[in-house]
């Protein structure tokens, strides 16, 4: 498996979840967008960097795995594991770990990168982020 | 009582829920939100006319009372009373009601109009709709 | 490809959106098991209906894919498309249209039936609704 | 003015805003009631106590004011001032603040104690979470 390249933390809050008593399935996506957030901020290229360059990274796909629920309160880590980035997309894969770092969840997004509605190569310190060590 | 204006209706779906089985209470605000947008609509003057022209109705104020639980699956009605406009401002109350026409719910939001950071004065397509009749 | 079995009808409202101007990418899922819980509700059988029963339907997995993009105001037609059952699993697809038929997005759905936390045969009246005429 | 109880920092997401640019107005209370959550955990009596012990704490009314536009990527830092408790009842104020401690928006929530669909007095180690030091 790739290594992770970030850790990101968040409790169960009561707006997560809904009348069965669990995570609202969608979001946990939202979560997995909030650690890719804190993830380029951390690199001082937050999403803010982009939108001001007349970059939009936009989501072309999205999905998630539920293997436990989620529970209200529950503090879980997300692990964040950059893909293999494309010439003008790339890929993040996402995982959820509970206590003694049980597998609760897997999510995956994948986002082009466009400029005045034309996909464009990834700009450089964007692609630098999917560089392996 | 001012008499309504508009007519909307919901049904309570698992999103708008929480863990304590009934509606999380910030999801009212949004179906409130939610039948502004259609009375707008109705108008033919939605909130894509006002973006367009380069007029924002941000809100300045919103509150809600909650009067009885809003459990999953039930229909409401939302009536929307327009309040008395201001010269820059406006008032919209909701009343959300359930099976004959209890009061489940209210809401109130106050919204200015803003252009290149000022305020202004209502546009006038918009101050026509909260004239009595 | 299967044929729809059902049609629902959401316009894009301002909570849907975000900073980039289009449906924050989770929105679209939300209104995918919105459509799911109308097509319950039109057989007699909601979500209420299994929570009182004490069966549980957990999504295990959810995906979209983004084709174009969702703008403020919009509607939007989704078509639900019910997969072959599993034995303890469904499979939903959907498909969300916009003027003149064009496709905006797609979506599938994954869920399992449980009863005290073990997985169970899909309930007849569930199954029933998958059996293709 | 009370003297804030808790501290709490949030950044705003992508989620948290809309199509206008800033966050979302429900969001900032879904921010307030995340505060109010970790009030509760920090003293080791977070929201699942209650729901463990038959408790709950639902609210009766919730209201913000927003003061100033609260754009992507901003850190907010969430004051959270407890009122005096009613014998069955309790008022939390909240303060955002921004960069040098400017005021960006204030919120306030109501909550009752019930057990069995009945209002009952403040359970006492949440009561005692109120007395002013």
């Amino acid at each position: 498996m790739r290594s992770p390249r970030f850790n990101h933390q968040f409790t169960v809050r009561l707006a997560d979840t809904d009348a069965a008593g669990v995570v609202y399935f969608n979001r946990l996506l939202e979560r997995a967008h909030e650690a890719y957030e804190a993830w380029l901020e951390s690199a001082g290229i937050g999403l803010t960097t982009w939108m001001e360059a007349g970059v939009q990274l936009p989501l072309v796909h999205a999905e998630a795995d539920f293997l436990a629920p989620l529970t209200l309160g529950r503090r879980v880590r997300t692990l964040l594991l950059p893909g293999p980035p494309g010439r003008t997309s790339f890929t993040l894969d996402y995982r959820f770990l509970g206590d003694g770092d049980a597998l609760l969840a897997r999510a995956r997004t994948v986002h082009v990168a466009m400029q005045n509605g034309e996909s464009i190569p990834l700009p450089e310190r964007l692609g630098r982020m999917f560089e392996q060590e």
